[in-house]
């Protein structure tokens, strides 16, 4: 939105805002509200339960959300494995980001896993599995605490012994806290205190289990969201944030003598919840976006604005998420590399290795580039699965995105990227831009300067982000006002957070002197 | 809102914002506005899930939202046979409405039970089920359709017969369209296919049927609603819609030839929830307020108003709609009086008479007037269990509302009622005006002229009447203005219709000649 300003001016108008306090606070407005108004704002007329305007489509919160209606394709789509070459990486060597370390892939995974969620349970539904989800719709943390308040209970120590109110079950590990391992030692079966039963309380079976041999499985942890497992990068995020929800419990236990387990535990929730969304803004969006100034988590920018309306996750939300090119082949685990395809749905590196080592090393390497050519071949199979759950929910074509989020539709192929290689590839697909599908075009795009995201992806992400993340009802004016919410203490905890790395040096031993442990490489200056 | 302006010049306003469409415009907004911005807007802080501020106190909608935390009381409070004084009614007539007919008690009933539903089935923990709700927290006529997607299922006719597409089940009873029976015609169980089953399908059993016996079962219908067999005259109302509903079903189904039974359905839904809205708006809070002019549904006053946000039916709401003065001691039903204890649960005396001529005698007789002394000895259970759940929930004081909804609180007992026999009351059950307990003050203080309710619960009534029926997501901006919504000759529909009466007039012969069957006495006019 300032790009149409001379770059001088720009670094300009970055400094001022970083440092100038109320000249500052409004910039930031302007730019959220500039950024969420590109598009129409919620409550969205349509839903994938079904493609004209209902009343169940309009509440039915299972369904995903549409930002534009279904619409019938009107060229016969070309064969996956056809669209596949646009995804896969040619012979050669993976390109990799200046700019982002993988710390961002890793946040960026466990940050989405709490809300975009596909009910991939629906296994005798195909087709329904891809329209239904289990969301809660809101940045809630439900990978730490679980989706229901009957997930969280089965969570929860809820001992009433001073100093262990309020906090979630833990183990020791080579003298590290750890969430509790969800699978019996010999990793046949779920423990019992865990299993799904009657009252909705039970985890959500991890994804992704049926292949997977028992020595991994027992390493696994009883974690609230069934993906959190899912690499031992994701179960560090979530194993970081359980330690300072313990550490938040025991500090409001500590300071508020009368406090039960039930509000020690409510209270730490309600802040770490703030702390986590301001991480999300100040230190993830910042790092996505190319503005000359940082933007701040002020909640009152969404006090008086019309796209305050409930959250609701879309079907294009859930597409254009799927970062899998930002994962690199390998991994450069302490312990030594890890191959990607070893990499998942195993904790025994993390637990061998510790926290502290596991986020130096993450901090440490560069994460694969967004886009197009650059899927490793061992994860291609998910471009397959939303190029086909994409088909299954009718999106409109990538034009029609382009159109909705204020840009202008696409008449060329190198309107699109740049690279002709990729021109052709399109070409051969499609035949106009017109007929690009959404998934397709977005990725295929070049990367926007200064940003790890290519342009149209990069505007949605903004959009729901902020719309999505200062909407939490506990940034809401009259909650987060009240100096009930969070406590005076957990007020300071909050405002001495501004990164993930803040969170680490308060539970993980780190030596002081390595630093600089963030989403963006050390080395990375703007262009 | 006005009141400070003289009767004249009210007036003269009145006339000219009923008259210009510009002004009537900004001035409805003004004055909806002006309500609404008396009080704190969502989201509310407090819920009756904790006494503080916690994730699933924001988040668990099965609980009552709060307008005011949960206070303990300071003083010890009076029995209630010492409260029931208060309510009950002395040796002598009933206090009647110079203002409502029945219409008003009718619809007001048919309307909140809707949307304000204590958990009744939580019957083996009375404690938990005066905290809970089954609500949708929206207007969409859940008793015509059910709460659930499967019970609109069951109540479907599901057919998809040119003619018979979109249509609510019915019968015809002595000519006329009724939904069908709930129970089978020996009145001893439910039909098969209303019964609760694994899907959440089925209806939920109607409340209070332990000591009916089986010949007036038999006559209940199977509706959406678990009240809205409650008395005839609520059953009536829901006749009503069903009727339009199937109104509007044919003629979709005739105008679109190529949309299925579900689209139909879905289509006339839409259309009925905001003609429905409209009749709350146009109607009912145009009978309620004093204003000197009508206020309109005008969507737009929602868009960009700082109070749209998700609506949360609250514990106060639940309290201050509990109207039962309003009832009549003696129904003047058309084929002979009907004494209110014997109006309950019983479609016969509607079946028998049809709904015409209902419909005619409802709006032709006076309702009881609302407020302190005046509750039938009958009802005055309901106003035992009004306390015993305000007192559950911990409301605040009396004055504490006050002070919350922009009031001055009251410092003598004679700025509460100016009748010295309740004043006399409130002093012996509570010393202090500051310990009047929430529902005794609400009910205890003395209408508003030209209004049929008192004070503090008006403003209250008209607060949350706007900001959550304007709020429906069929009304939100993007719904709202779509053509597809509700079809040009839907929205058509919505535009042809101001009062119960023209839906009546639509689908039930009453002879043009009689007129003005209204909530508002033909023979009222302002003071």
């Amino acid at each position: 939105m300032f790009d149409w300003l001379p770059t001088p001016l720009l670094r300009l108008l970055g400094a001022a805002a970083d440092n100038w306090g109320w000249l500052g606070g409004k910039l930031n407005a302007l730019a959220i509200n500039g950024i969420v108004g590109r598009t129409r704002n919620r409550p969205h007329p349509w839903s994938t339960f079904s493609p004209y305007i209902s009343w169940q489509g309009l509440t039915d919160k299972t369904y995903q959300g549409r930002h534009l209606p279904a619409t019938p394709p009107t060229i016969e789509l070309p064969d996956w494995t056809a669209v596949a070459k646009l995804f896969a990486r040619p012979a050669g060597a993976q390109l990799l980001s200046a700019k982002s370390t993988c710390l961002f892939p890793a946040f960026a995974q466990y940050l989405t896993d709490g809300f975009i969620r596909t009910d991939v349970h629906l296994d005798d539904d195909p087709v329904l599995k891809r329209r239904k989800t289990t969301t809660n719709h809101e940045i809630d943390l439900c990978p730490l605490y679980g989706r229901t308040p009957g997930q969280a209970r089965v969570l929860r120590r809820l001992s009433e012994v001073s100093g262990q109110r309020g906090q979630l079950k833990s183990q020791i590990l080579n003298g590290e806290e750890y969430a509790p391992y969800l699978y019996t030692p010999d990793g046949l079966t779920i423990r019992p205190e865990f299993m799904p039963g009657p009252l909705g309380e039970g985890l959500d079976k991890p994804l992704g289990m049926d292949r997977v041999p028992p020595e991994r499985l027992a390493s696994l942890f009883a974690f609230g969201g069934d993906r959190a497992n899912a690499t031992p990068m994701v179960a560090m995020v979530n194993t970081l944030l359980l330690r300072e929800h313990n550490r938040l419990a025991r500090g409001l236990d500590e300071q508020n003598p009368g406090w039960d387990d039930e509000r020690v535990f409510q209270t730490a929730r309600n802040v770490l919840i703030v702390m986590f969304i301001k991480l999300v803004v100040e230190e993830y969006i910042n790092h996505i976006t190319p503005l000359p100034f940082r933007l701040r988590a002020d909640p009152a920018v969404a006090w008086d604005a019309q796209w305050n309306r409930p959250n609701w996750i879309t079907a294009e939300f859930s597409l254009l998420y799927r970062w899998h090119s930002l994962m690199p082949d390998v991994i450069d685990w302490p312990g030594g590399p890890i191959p990607m395809n070893q990499f998942p749905t195993d904790n025994r590196p993390l637990i061998r290795e510790g926290v502290a080592a596991a986020f130096v090393a993450i901090a440490g390497q560069a994460a694969g580039e967004l886009g197009a050519s650059n899927t490793n071949a061992f994860l291609l199979f998910a471009e397959e699965k939303a190029v086909e759950q994409a088909r299954i929910n009718q999106m409109a074509p990538y034009n029609a995105y382009r159109r909705a989020f204020g840009q202008k539709p696409a008449k060329r192929f190198d309107q699109i990227s740049s690279d002709p290689k990729i021109q052709d590839l399109l070409k051969n697909l499609y035949g106009t831009p017109d007929s690009v599908e959404f998934y397709a075009g977005l990725f295929a795009e070049d990367r926007v300067k200064n940003s790890p995201l290519p342009g149209l992806l990069l505007i949605m992400v903004a959009v729901d982000a902020f719309s999505q993340a200062l909407t939490n009802p506990l940034l809401s004016k009259h909650v987060y006002n009240n100096p009930e919410t969070f406590s005076a203490w957990g007020r300071q905890q909050i405002a001495a957070t501004a990164t993930l790395e803040d969170v680490m040096r308060r539970n993980v031993p780190v030596p002081p002197a390595v630093q600089g442990l963030r989403m963006t490489q050390a080395t990375w200056r703007p262009a």
